[in-house]
């Protein structure tokens, strides 16, 4: 019993192999996201098409079916629709996000705003968390309204507490924590917490398993930010999809320069403090900050309290008997602290 | 009997005897409204707070509390939190409309984007958004989060249209009217069926009664927006908060330009049309287009599209059992069709 314990643990897929363990549902969300997204506002359905199409990992699906069918729910289609929900909670916040941000590229193509105008990007985002709301209305079981309705109010407060702390290098490391569970983290937990619930219809999910999935959600989306945070200083444009410290340019103060700036020298501290005020930002001067966090080892910091997150995530999976999808959770863990892109 | 009937046809309450009816309960919507805009992220009560507290009727909450305690519901509290939540929703609506209209202005004083920038405009709708979801998660008994997201899709649809045919001289009267169902209609009606909703809980509201609250509802609020966009042309810019000719100035073709233009000769076609799509204004033109719209007597025609509507939605109201707040229903579709502001 203890060596099967063991051998699960060590058995994770890798992010193709769950996309191949979902392949049906995948193809099945996909329909789904297209077909509700449908509207008698005929730019309503091209626009949020435009984002959907436009890559995406639909990690925030993937996290709901797996936690349902771990929890031991497999049929009804409740699965399908909050995976819908989720992504198209997620697409508002990158509509409104980018309007933001002022963003002119999202995932290596021109962004909504950019394409459309920030008008019909706000619009188009009010009208897919509308669409989310009347979707749980007809097929939410309790408690999974108050989980992502929870989830959607803490990323309105992640964006404008990283608006509030904009170019502000006196951002803490623990303010910067709060800020990425609420911008991140928290969606991604609400997307575990719905499967769990979700399984709750058909049988028996323990308190500590329901524990155990939030903890999980909680602490791989924030090893997920930190990570973001991470490559968009060490990835090339090209993997990325947008330029390279992006974040900087936005004056988004995150993990890599708020390490750097603690262990820089006065000089270096004044420099990196001109730098994050700075709107417009020379490559020169982003190489320079680039210098500075590998003069500090900033990455290897921010991996490794990455891997400390994926570490307390996984750390209680325990509790589910060994299966597929408890090896896709540990190997979605995996993917996510391995990611290039 | 029937001539009690016909009494009770007769007396309506004006506004402030609607107020003054509601006055506890109102007073605790206020406080309802300062209480959930709490948050750690200390911007978002003061941002909602600078909306909320700048004027605003309340309609809403009223159709809410009114319809409620027409129904038979009058303890639990969910009239109060309802209203909350209808009023956020508003709240957010105008937060993300005066950042697509670019307005300088609302209910005369500096909209909160000229106050704090199109961003956190944007994010402290959203806020709004989930927490009145988030509220109803709680609170709302079966029915309500339907009634209301499936209004706030309206609402996202109904701005869309507006931005659509932003400038669009050829929006037809249909059009016109379908638009204002969604950008204000809805919402109306869904704040009557949650009263109704409400009393339900407490005994029975029969199908009749419900169908009546949504006539209700829907055709007040095509009424009400009807006048509005009628105000916009005859009230002065001291009672109405804005600019005269806001809407022209915005491109936003409402029904006096629409029937002016249906009626116009060849020659004044043309200069409607030019001054529709030109984005700079002289109050001159706008004078002209004041004119035109005097010429052909269009403000009668609206008032009487307005009176239609307003008969339409007092005509089945006879299914209620006569009380101060049926009264009051009348004396609101009075009051909406009176208003100067």
């Amino acid at each position: 019993m203890h060596s099967e314990g063991n051998l699960s643990a060590v058995k994770k897929l890798d992010f193709e192999e769950i996309q191949s363990l979902l392949k049906d549902e995948l193809a099945t969300v996909e329909r789904s996201l297209k077909e509700h997204a449908g509207s008698s506002v005929a730019v309503i359905p091209i626009i949020s098409g435009y984002l959907s199409n436009g890559g995406g990992k639909r990690l925030r699906p993937i996290l709901v079916l797996i936690t349902a069918r771990l929890c031991g729910y497999n049929e009804g289609g409740g699965d399908i629709t909050h995976s819908t929900v989720v992504e198209y909670i997620h697409a508002a916040t990158l509509l409104h996000d980018d309007v933001v941000d002022e963003a002119d590229i999202r995932r290596g193509i021109p962004s909504a705003n950019a394409k459309w105008g920030n008008e019909y990007s706000v619009l188009v985002g009010d009208f897919l968390f509308a669409k989310s709301f009347s979707l749980m209305a007809d097929h939410s079981p309790p408690g999974v309204v108050q989980a992502i309705s929870e989830a959607t109010k803490f990323l309105a407060e992640g964006e404008i507490l990283e608006l509030v702390h904009s170019a502000d290098i006196d951002l803490t490391e623990k303010e910067y924590l709060n800020l990425i569970f609420r911008k991140t983290g928290a969606l991604i937990k609400a997307c575990c917490q719905v499967g769990g619930l979700l399984g709750g219809i058909r049988g028996e999910v323990t308190g500590r398993q329901m524990a155990a999935l939030e903890t999980y959600g909680e602490n791989i989306g924030i090893a997920f930010q930190i990570i973001d945070d991470l490559l968009d200083f060490t990835a090339d444009e090209k993997t990325l999809g947008k330029p390279v410290g992006q974040d900087l340019i936005e004056g988004h103060v995150t993990l890599p320069v708020i390490h750097a700036f603690a262990n820089a020298d006065e000089k270096e501290k004044i420099f990196i403090a001109e730098t994050v005020k700075s709107r417009e930002l020379s490559a020169r001067r982003i190489g320079s900050i680039i210098e500075l966090i590998g003069k500090y080892d900033s990455i290897s910091y921010c991996k490794k309290m990455a891997e400390n997150h994926i570490d307390k995530a996984v750390g209680e999976l325990d509790c589910f008997p060994p299966n597929e999808y408890l090896d896709a959770l540990k190997g979605l863990a995996d993917y996510i602290i391995n990611r290039e892109m």
